[in-house]
């Protein structure tokens, strides 16, 4: 059929299961089609071709409502929702959203990009049509992964203590664990699904009789299960014993097993666990045998030989140069522990677990624990790299206020994916961290102009002992800097001048440094005079150089990508105002008060005026000799 | 003995279990005794004076590391570590703090106030000793309400699965629980303290035969089991699956069976989940018997009688304030729901429940689940109120910013306990929330100036429908003033002033209102003319008001008790410079950047110097007119 046609998805309840497959197929293709040139989450959709068309057959969307846990496996129901036309932007600036957008579409319910949130929101929903006496089915979608995060698991104690009537689809991708717990499963799924599951002695004692065997297979397994918590959600009891009826495990690519299972849950009382196996990237082969989670997310590719299309030569990226630093000073110092909340790839933290095996972990999606884990490790005089995204970092802000700040521990805190990320759009934009952390007593807050003094930093961060420093980083690469050979400590709150001038200052760090100092070389074209600091010390302030600044009483201009509000532009004006500098002339460039959706980076920032135009004309507009000029 | 002479826990080791309950008979008279006098955590610390005694006399602290989750039950750790001379000052200003400090005593290895990071903390100090390849044991004491937080899962899941040696023991001492399940788990317990637990068909069957008989028993409890995952917990199957050796359940208060199985845990290798009951309480009869939570935490008592001394005549409480206009307000309006993390309560929710059963929700200390729960619900139209304390909101930062504000849902945050809190010192303090709630987009924060401003802003809450709105209120009462009877919405962003002024203004809000009002009337008598402004809108401001203050021309003062960095007064700072007022002058009174610690609030502010006199000095500072009165 035309995928392109489609409004909504009511045209699926007439279809038989065969043409359901032959629909699957259609959508496969036009996925692997569109995602080839526009790039995505190729992977997870893939693997939920079935599931999402099964869901949309069986409930009657949005009147039920189908809740898309982290939301990149979202694309088939956008599609059956009535958005293939616009795949060609996906993920682009102005175009479709990667992730779940309320305001694209009433089928789209609950926005995430963040993990685990869709068992509480469902919960919020559920709690609000039983006051409303409404009847509808909640069904969240939440995969293997996810459901370690902390707030999935607070979720599902309440959930089943309350007993609201939910579908909880355990969307479970991690085939390697299937067949090896499979034995037990498929005995507690059929008597399950055969009927409500009674506890008496008579189905009991059939089910212990398997057990001596199965032990034994069980227990050689448990020892290679990476996931430890994993074991026992695919076990069923888990659940059971939470107040969930389990159904499962159900083969996610079957739309007779899909069928059953979802109209035995409609008709179950209280909260269901409907646990379906599925394979990331099915039907399209690269994907499908990809171990590595190379085709998880992609940029586009070639669809006939599988070749993920790669710039050339780039530079390396700053995560690699900021994880690859901290592994050659491991190399001397024994104290270096590498944690990290289930990013060891995007963190490039790969090379360091090779080398230090006992010296990395990664804890799965648990930031919160990740965060403590670095804190309780500082207590023992260790020095604890703790690697997070800058946009995950905001699910351990109380860690990093209790525990580390409060406590003044030694934890090099690397902030991953600092500033605006793109395509991945608000969910993902690591634009509040400044503003999160800086009020915070004891923090060190850092930021690069360069790789090469992105290793200067890392060096900075792992000699410092006073306290916790963080150093954030942006996405993606670097500039291709020479790298000095020698890694040397930079004195802490020290800026540098970048390029003199004397009409005024610019003070920036990071991202926004080149936009500065084109700028001001064009403004000197013009006869003003721009001096621009490297403000790579965004707390504390170098004081010296910023009481130089207002005494010299030139104009200055900050400029941050990162939100306005109490970010670094803000800490200026609050070192002006303590120091008495009445009469300082200051403004201030920086993400406004709104969240920023998708694009890429630079039309992001053309869209909030962080462009070298606008800053020429913002510091025209504060430089006396403005008038010089015309 | 003499517990002021004790100066370390060495002395136990060779006493015997008699001398060890003659011991724990003295520590329970001189807790009973001080306490009566200043208050603190009673009942928490009556329910582990065995416990304690017994990790002290079989573990060497501090080479043995033990970690009090909370922390509020360390008080006989502190008795045991040579600090009972110090307990006539405990929780008082510059006095002995309620919860472990690492600076108090090298037996206080990990510092806690929040709840459910000790698995964490002790994950990374076992990762530590092991890369150090020393040898300790390691014991994070754990209740049975902190393991329900997201954080202390995620520990579970990931201490489980590295297989670290560490001894976790879970103080369960929610005695209902206990004797309802406690028929296969003392069947469990014999078996796996007998010797390692084996998986084998002989040990299998033996318990088998009698779980249709217990499991019939266990349906029916577990209906009546209030958190679910507890009951997985008692059932030790949930830790021996994660990987954890479960030992228990062990009577808490007995010496010999205590013993024994810290004996066994000690020899164990991989982290051991030591399951000890224990009775909140135990020893003083009104603590005992104590079913409100009363006696959890409390002021100075009478110690014949079980008296609480209270203050007489006091007004309504600003939590209960709150929760009984939400409560009033939903008696019209049906989409009122009412959510709170484990504090029912101290957010004095009972009134709600026993009112609208079916719209009050516990969901346990789970405060991440808490918020997002309060987002899903406003996605159905309805309107939560979220009742959390500052200090806890830290923990739900991120479904804050991704759940909340980015998907702009009508959810009413009341934030109680916002400003210092005195006695519980610095885990506690509120004042971190202004900024890190701040820049937020679409995020509104009032605070009201006393009980019958506070019952209008609640109205206004309730009646706002463009996107999340908090409320922030203080611990303690109110003033006691006259309450309007007919509620009234006031218009988001409108500042009031309350005393006219034309020298100064001083903008401030909440609870540091009365000591503005007090230095503008001194200093009017000296000839200074102060404005006040209760400026109960932090975002948005009142720019309309900001404009007349600053085109007028005057100087002005911000007051606030909250963290300076990014706080209201930087708000103000940041709307002088967009808009241009290059000449203004500002002074800024709040929070510095440190954390403070536990005393009376009245202490804590005169520290800060958040006093009469100072905003007098500060004032007159500002003001031209000081020149003239000298």
């Amino acid at each position: 059929m035309d995928l392109l046609s489609i409004k909504e998805p009511s045209f699926l309840k007439s279809m038989s299961n065969e043409q359901l497959e032959e629909l699957s197929q259609e959508i496969r293709q036009f996925l692997i089609g569109n995602l080839s040139k526009t790039g995505g989450h190729i992977g997870p959709n893939l693997g939920v071709v079935e599931l999402t068309v099964s869901l949309h057959k069986h409930f009657n969307s949005p009147v039920d409502k189908i809740l898309w846990d982290v939301g990149h496996q979202s694309y088939v129901h956008k599609i059956l929702t009535g958005r293939a036309c616009q795949f060609d932007t996906l993920r682009q600036y102005k175009g479709l959203c990667g992730f779940p957008k309320r305001n694209e579409s009433e089928h789209d319910v609950w926005e995430t990009g963040h993990s685990s949130t869709s068992l509480s929101a469902a919960m919020g929903m559920a709690i609000a049509r039983d006051v409303k006496k409404e009847k509808s089915f909640i069904i969240p979608v939440i995969g293997d992964g996810a459901l370690t995060g902390g707030m999935a698991l607070e979720a599902l104690n309440h959930i089943g203590h309350e007993k609201k009537d939910m579908i909880v689809v355990l969307n479970d991708n991690e085939m390697s664990i299937a067949p090896n717990v499979g034995a037990l499963h498929s005995v507690l799924g059929r008597l399950r699904t055969a009927g409500k599951y009674n506890w008496v002695k008579d189905e009991l004692e059939y089910i212990l009789k398997r057990i001596p065997a199965v032990g034994g297979r069980l227990a050689s397994t448990a020892e290679r299960v990476k996931d430890s918590l994993k074991y026992l959600f695919v076990s069923g009891m888990f659940f059971e014993e939470l107040g969930f009826t389990y159904l499962g495990p159900i083969d996610g690519h079957d739309f007779n097993e899909l069928e059953e299972n979802i109209q035995y849950a409609k008709k179950t009382k209280g909260p269901v666990l409907l646990h379906v196996i599925t394979k990331k990237g099915k039907g399209f082969r690269p994907a499908e045998s990809d171990k590595k989670g190379d085709w998880h997310g992609t940029g586009p590719y070639k669809i006939d030989t599988g070749d993920i299309i790669k710039p050339v030569n780039a530079p390396p990226s700053w995560s690699g140069l900021v994880s690859e630093t901290v592994r050659k000073i491991a190399r001397e110092d024994e104290r270096i522990v590498a944690i990290t909340p289930a990013m060891p790839v995007g963190s490039k933290l790969l090379g360091f677990a090779q080398e230090f095996p006992d010296r990395m972990f990664d804890v799965g999606i648990a930031e919160q624990h990740a965060t403590t884990v670095a804190a309780g490790l500082a207590t023992q005089n260790m020095k604890p790299f703790l690697a997070i995204y800058s946009t995950f970092l905001q699910r351990a802000y109380d860690q990093v206020v209790h525990d580390i700040c409060r406590q003044n521990l030694n934890v090099f805190i690397g902030i991953d994916r600092a500033g605006l990320v793109g395509a991945d759009g608000e969910t993902h934009q690591g634009v509040f961290d400044i503003a999160f952390l800086r009020h915070l007593p004891n923090m060190v807050i850092m930021m690069p102009k360069d790789e090469n003094e992105g290793q200067h930093l890392v060096k900075t961060a792992l000699d410092y002992d006073a306290g916790p420093i963080a150093l954030r980083y942006p996405r993606g690469n670097g500039y291709g800097v020479p790298m000095d050979s020698e890694l040397k400590a930079i004195p802490i709150g020290e800026w540098e001048v970048l390029k003199k001038g004397t009409d005024v200052a610019v003070l920036t760090f990071g991202t926004t440094i080149p936009m500065a100092l084109e700028a001001a070389k064009e403004l000197e074209e013009q006869g003003i005079s721009v001096r621009v600091v490297n403000a790579r010390f965004i707390k504390p302030m170098d004081e010296k150089m910023l009481k130089s600044i207002f005494e010299e009483d030139i104009p200055v201009l900050t400029i941050e990508e990162a939100v306005l509000q109490g970010g670094f532009g803000s800490a200026v004006l609050e070192y002006v105002q303590e120091n008495g500098y009445r009469n300082a002339v200051i403004d201030r460039i920086g993400i406004p008060d709104y969240f920023i959706e998708h694009g890429s980076v630079k039309e992001l920032l053309n869209e909030i005026g962080m462009t070298k135009e606008n800053v020429m004309d913002r510091i025209l507009t504060i430089t006396p000799k403005k008038q010089k000029r015309a």
